[in-house]
């Protein structure tokens, strides 16, 4: 039940300590979700910013057990969970793609899905309902 | 005929290399552009996330003479320029904040004005007209 | 028993939904931090790029209550906590800085000492005991 | 006499006017560089954070002909020249990877090589050299 990105962690990534800036990892955990999407034949352009609904992130969270330096292989492994009508989250586990057990990074994002005008609580929209059953048949037949 | 902007260089603006990433140069001066808008009263969530009329960049170039580091004080002095009915473009100057002889950087960014629905040039709104002339104002005044 | 800094939204800080992308908003944590180091002279370059020692992030995480659109004026109070010889956390505050009631985002970030070349835990540097202090007596002394 | 890199646009490199950030274009031009450099066999890690030797940017340039959107894949070309014992520029043509005919942006970065120390000029290192030599080999034999 979960969906796996390869990201090579760039000089940008990087600050002046020579490691990958913290804020960072949150960012590549965010493009493994993006990539899953567009996987399931999701539009992101349309869906990212589209003017009524919105899926924002309400908490996250993130633990660092290793440094990520520029040029590093990483693999990005995210398991989304539905949590009720409107609401998913999705834990990441950030390996060093040469040596999977080097567990680099532990994340998680939790999403809301919301009537943008309003703002308030809505259920997901079906496309997110695909995916999130299209990431959980993936998995089984992996398995 | 130009507007300052005080800015301390961040952590997150610098690389594993130990100085500012090349491109958050571009970033902070794009900032002192947003600051100039702001301070003619123009209100950016709107102006600058518009649906129909956007002014993005087209043209842009930047001259590295010295490396930023984390904490130090920039001081950014933009020149803005009206070229035709659509299109004005701003020059850069990054210096010491407590040195300003030491000259760090200098850029340009050269903005059009456009409907983005058939993202064709359009003349520039009259905000932007007024900015145009405020900046020129104050300037003249303190001249 | 804190520090605060303003902040305002920047363009760069945005995404394509409208407002403030996610982990920009602990980037903006950051800089209060930073901020705070600064005020008490610790010399930014010299010790977030330090060969010897480091003090990263081990751990952090973000609650959203409000979307940050760009141009918003923000205040960020930050709270730092010692936990140990080798660790402290600090607990951020952003609130709207036209009406702090409008509590916007709570953060967190828990930082270690380390030994850069051996990466093990080693007693906070001096500086930032004093920084620690510093936090605190400025606060005793508003109070 | 180039190298070709595949990159799709992120959410992160949006902004609140629904497109990529005029300066994030520099930095997905900058990976292009970097995994260029990486194929043949430049450890990153160690080339970009070495404390004696660096190829900072000294100019840069870059013109925009075509938004880019989240989800977009672009094919990014680039084309390195040697200019001097010290200094190589890289022409950078980012195009639309689904069809190359559609033009997005053309970009530039000028490059000197230097001591850190002392700041002045020096010869670029022999792997350097090595990279400017296998890329035109690569484009030899493609050709």
């Amino acid at each position: 039940m979960s969906f796996t990105y390869n990201r090579t962690v760039r000089f940008h990534d990087t600050d002046a300590a020579g490691v990958v800036y913290f804020a960072n990892v949150l960012v590549m955990c965010h493009e493994a979700y993006e990539d899953s999407l567009a996987q399931t034949g999701i539009n992101l352009k349309t869906f990212l910013s589209n003017a009524a609904v919105a899926v924002p992130i309400i908490h996250s969270s993130i633990d660092f057990f290793q440094p990520l330096f520029c040029g590093d292989k990483l693999l990005i492994n995210g398991t989304p969970q539905r949590l009720s009508d409107s609401k998913f989250e999705i834990t990441y586990r950030v390996v060093d793609a040469a040596s999977p057990q080097r567990h680099l990074t532990t994340a998680l994002t939790r999403h809301v899905c919301i009537d943008t005008n309003t703002r308030t609580k809505i259920p997901l929209p079906e496309a997110m309902g695909d995916w999130l059953d299209h990431v959980r048949w993936n998995t089984d037949t992996i398995g």
